[in-house]
């Protein structure tokens, strides 16, 4: 390739997003994708009765280490929260276990007090699926805010860091 | 301190080991502890309604990378798989939701087909309550064989790394 054509290739790129980049960009109120989030390290977990699946809450090293501190009220700015959730089934091999069956979605807290301050200081969005499908209804950054106002006293996260030696 | 006093330093070290160090280091037939364990990622959650607790399966980075390569029968050696136990309760702010209470334990299989041949290719080990104790009755590793050996066919191992996009 000639030279003087490499400045074309960023603006090129810029013309033609990946599938992947356009989904996971940030649009309207919602966050970008955080795109190391499956290497965030364990803060809780939750089964849920009222549709029967298992969660991982997840943060990365800002909050891991706000967590492990017990700095959580307030969460430090730049800490990010995320909730996998999967289907919950019962093992075939030990029945007692209920465990992960199909992955159904992440959902993400990025502390920011400043950047979403009409928002709780909080970023907020949520992917469905293995195909990582926005849920980007307009407005439905106020439906995450109204459920987690309940825990408003906690800076507006539910999760209490588990207990660890 | 003279300098001529200073090569003593190790040895003395040695005589009187922490109380930490004692308990953590391998004895009889178990493992030491893994020193990293907090900070290794997640590969599995379990539920169980036989002793009312939550799990989550951590795995190091060789475990991980098997597990995301679907790699993990056998698992390759070196991989280590950590169960941290949390006794449950009901959240007081969504009761629908089960989360952590008291930390409970956190038992270990380490992956050496050679080292660990006598005991299915792992090394085995488990530390009850934040006092770390090590759980260390004459023969325990059986116990542990023994149960893991409906999951033969899985290279001993129950879970099965969760769904991820
Ligand atoms: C119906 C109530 C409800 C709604 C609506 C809701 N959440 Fe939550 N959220 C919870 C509960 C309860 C938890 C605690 C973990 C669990 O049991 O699921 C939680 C946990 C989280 C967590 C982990 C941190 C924490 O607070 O524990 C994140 C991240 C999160 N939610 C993001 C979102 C996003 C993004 C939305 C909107 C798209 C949303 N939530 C809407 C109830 C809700
Ligand atoms: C009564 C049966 C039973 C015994 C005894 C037992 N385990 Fe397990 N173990 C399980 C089950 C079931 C799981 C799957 C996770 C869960 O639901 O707890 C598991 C999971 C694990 C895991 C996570 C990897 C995996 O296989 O899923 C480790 C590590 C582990 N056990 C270590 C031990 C050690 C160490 C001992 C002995 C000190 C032991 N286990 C004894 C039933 C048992």
């Amino acid at each position: 390739m000639r030279k003087w054509l490499l400045p074309l290739i960023p603006i090129f790129a810029l013309a033609l997003p990946s599938r992947g980049e356009e989904t996971n960009a940030p649009a309207g109120e919602r966050i970008a994708l955080p795109p190391a989030y499956k290497n965030f390290r364990v803060i809780g977990l939750s089964q849920r009765s009222d549709d029967q699946s298992l969660r991982a809450i997840l943060g990365n090293d800002v909050a891991v280490e706000a967590a492990r501190a017990g700095k959580t009220n307030p969460w430090p700015n730049g800490a990010i929260l995320a909730k996998l959730v999967w289907k919950q089934k019962q093992s075939a091999q030990f029945p007692a276990a209920t465990i992960p069956d199909a992955f159904s979605s992440v959902a993400f807290m990025i502390k920011d007090d400043a950047k979403y301050a009409a928002t709780a200081g909080w970023g907020w969005g949520e992917w469905v699926g293995l195909q990582q499908k926005p849920y980007d209804k307009a407005g439905f950054a106020r439906e995450c805010v109204a459920c987690h106002s309940t825990v408003k006293d906690q800076d507006w996260v539910f999760t209490r860091p588990g207990e660890l030696p």
